[in-house]
């Protein structure tokens, strides 16, 4: 796939129009979310890195200019204009893994108004899922109070590099791992697996095929128990494990999860089995896991999948990449409804005297004020001047940030933090 | 991005445990969607090609294997099975753009049990994206009665290849085109653009950025008109036009559509110039396309973004690919809720008389019965013997199943159509 390619016409139309009347000013773009969905009380920072990667490959090459000279709408001197691009900006962002909200520039582009405005749509497509995804993977670790989270959903993600990048965020977002085996070449996130109803169903007894399994894999032996009766499966792995089958854990994938958790618990105590973790995946989301851990269900951790990678209660932001400043001057769109604020902006983030999160303020860059700077620089005149921290490191900053976050931003329920623009 | 690597992890535990346990016989798995949202009354058939494209380029390179080595889980003799991999199956499908339903097998796969297995993940994932996008655009396509519809919504598609993909199904559901340049170039889709409100903000006054655009792109001068004031500026479009200055359309991205659009258009005719269309965009979808037309808006065209691309509404299916025969024998999973039918399966499916569709009919493969047939061979042996119609020929097909489609399932609100399976 052409990276830069993948944009919209009018990225281009845009641009090619700006040479000829001359519009090669100093311009900054900056990327924010207006509002936040209903039901996010923050959101995570997140694809900074992935963003600039795709920079650093965001050429045209010769396939996509002969394409773009086919459509017959471009004028030489912009196809040679492409031919030549490469990135030269100025990148002010928020690092990965900080707490944000509304209104805040998450990223910060200057540079010549051609050169910037074509990287409008492959900024605003990176960030926007890696921090769709994150934002709502966290939700699920809040829920889960401790419990281990899974990420399951590369069948039904959107594409095979949105599981790719969902599973770069969740695990950011606070998930323990992913069964992405390329999640986990690419990003170093741990790789897990159980098997699926099929291999239950291979055999002719599942008594056997728990055996098969576990003597496949006995360090690593989750033994699914729901494909007929999930009562009876556990009576057979522990009786099979009482004869020495290994067995680390059970995987529940449907039914009444509260009921047949504490039943299989019970069950497993009585066998002095309790080292065996019991796993439910199907259906699991952010809602499913604080009504069932409400209802006392026993679950040491959960395979997130479907919802979670599609973030299906609301799957997009809205989020702009917006023109505030063109050559010193401020720009902003008076229709009703939509105000940006102009200028380039730093954050600054004050606490309370627990420590706690109080309140943002967005003012304009180069302005002192007191409070903790979320601003900062990553690109200058196309060179990385940022070094970025390893996604253990960001996922430690997430579990940071959730520790100075106010209690009341950490329920599902809806609840607001101040953000005020100076 | 390894195609083969971007796989659950279980897939590769399960087929070297098949393969210790000497399970490698003949099993067929079925990919078929278990119920359709609520908000869905039939599916389109979508992504076959992409599919196969992905089937081609499924092998693990060295670096997926010296990956799968260091997890430390696998045994060598896996590894080389690995290594030696390409698919080899039989695979059996419903051609992308045919109408269908619940419970019918869109794509079925043939082969030795470890062989297969591993393909899971990938077929999942291909199909389910193109189905729930390509199901989700034709909803628009019925809504708005014989408007041009065109994808905006790249920037917010789940990473570039989602926004790539989304545009192939989009064109497949009834799109006119997208403004997905890469879409355009891999695809040949037709693309479109305008500008944004950047470019109306960058010039002193809103006539400059008019005459300006419409001079870099006479041909192509759609002008954004709603950057400060819709009413106004379309009283300058019309102004400059008469005075000479090229346009084809106005498009309008915010505010009350219904009244700013019957007005525009009034304003168009009063001066003589009904060739100029009206584009409307910004938070479009099948909902307010149909809210819209009923309240009597006058437009001629519509971007369609976000709520689209991400499918919002409902932005998954409920897809499976289960395991329904092995060994010649059936195979079924009996947990409560979810049952699936064994074998392998042909559709028929019935017309009445007026030629609108009428039932369908899951039956074994092989067995005869009225109808028409809807599953296809397409591999056999890991050999395509399919040729992939043209994706003019897919949206083509689209709309003849359209015009058999039972009117009730073209509207907004939930029907049913009956799939009987025998």
């Amino acid at each position: 796939m052409k990276i830069a390619l993948s944009t919209d016409l009018y990225e281009l139309t845009m641009a090619q129009s700006y040479l000829e009347h001359g519009k090669k000013g100093k311009a900054v773009f900056s990327l924010f979310v207006r509002k936040l969905p209903p039901n996010r009380n923050f959101l995570i920072s997140c694809g900074l890195e992935t963003l600039m990667e795709h920079l650093e490959n965001f050429t045209f090459d010769k396939e996509s200019l002969l394409y773009l000279k086919s459509l017959g709408i471009f004028k030489d001197f912009f196809l040679d204009y492409l031919e030549e691009y490469k990135v030269k900006a100025n990148i002010y962002a928020i690092p990965e893994g900080r707490i944000v909200f509304e209104n805040e520039p998450i990223v910060q582009i200057e540079g010549n108004l051609p050169d910037v405005q074509i990287l409008e749509t492959v900024v605003i497509n990176v960030i926007h899922f890696h921090m769709v995804i994150a934002s709502k993977a966290v939700r699920s670790f809040l829920a889960s109070k401790g419990k281990a989270l899974v990420d399951f959903g590369l069948r039904r993600a959107h594409t095979l590099e949105a599981g790719l990048f969902a599973a770069r965020a969740s695990y950011i977002g606070g998930f323990e791992g992913t069964s992405n085996l390329e999640a986990g070449r690419r990003f170093g996130i741990p790789v897990y697996g159980t098997v699926a109803h099929s291999y239950i169903m291979i055999f002719d007894k599942e008594e056997e095929a728990f055996k098969a399994f576990a003597k496949s894999f006995p360090e690593r032996a989750i033994h699914l128990i729901d494909t007929y009766d999930t009562l009876k499966a556990i009576d057979k792995v522990i009786h099979l494990v009482k004869e020495g089958m290994p067995a680390v854990g059970v995987r529940i994938d449907s039914g009444d999860i509260p009921y047949l958790t504490k039943e299989v618990r019970k069950k497993l105590k009585k066998a002095g089995l309790e080292h065996i973790k019991i796993i439910v995946s199907g259906g699991v989301d952010e809602y499913k896991i604080e009504e069932w851990l409400k209802e006392g269900a026993e679950i040491d951790a959960f395979g997130v999948g479907t919802k979670f990678i599609t973030s299906a209660d609301h799957p997009y932001l809205d989020m702009a990449y917006k023109l505030v400043e063109y050559e010193g001057k401020p720009k902003y769109k008076t229709s009703p409804g939509k105000v940006t604020f102009p200028y380039k902006r730093q954050v600054f983030r004050t606490y309370n005297e627990n420590g706690k999160m109080d309140k943002d303020f967005v003012v304009l860059y180069g302005k002192e004020r007191e409070g903790e700077k979320l601003v900062e620089e990553v690109m200058k005149n196309g060179s990385l001047i940022y070094k970025f921290p390893s996604l253990k490191e960001i996922r430690d900053r997430v579990m940071d940030e959730l520790e100075r976050l106010p209690n009341h931003l950490k329920e599902l329920k809806k609840a607001y933090y101040e953000v005020i623009i100076e």
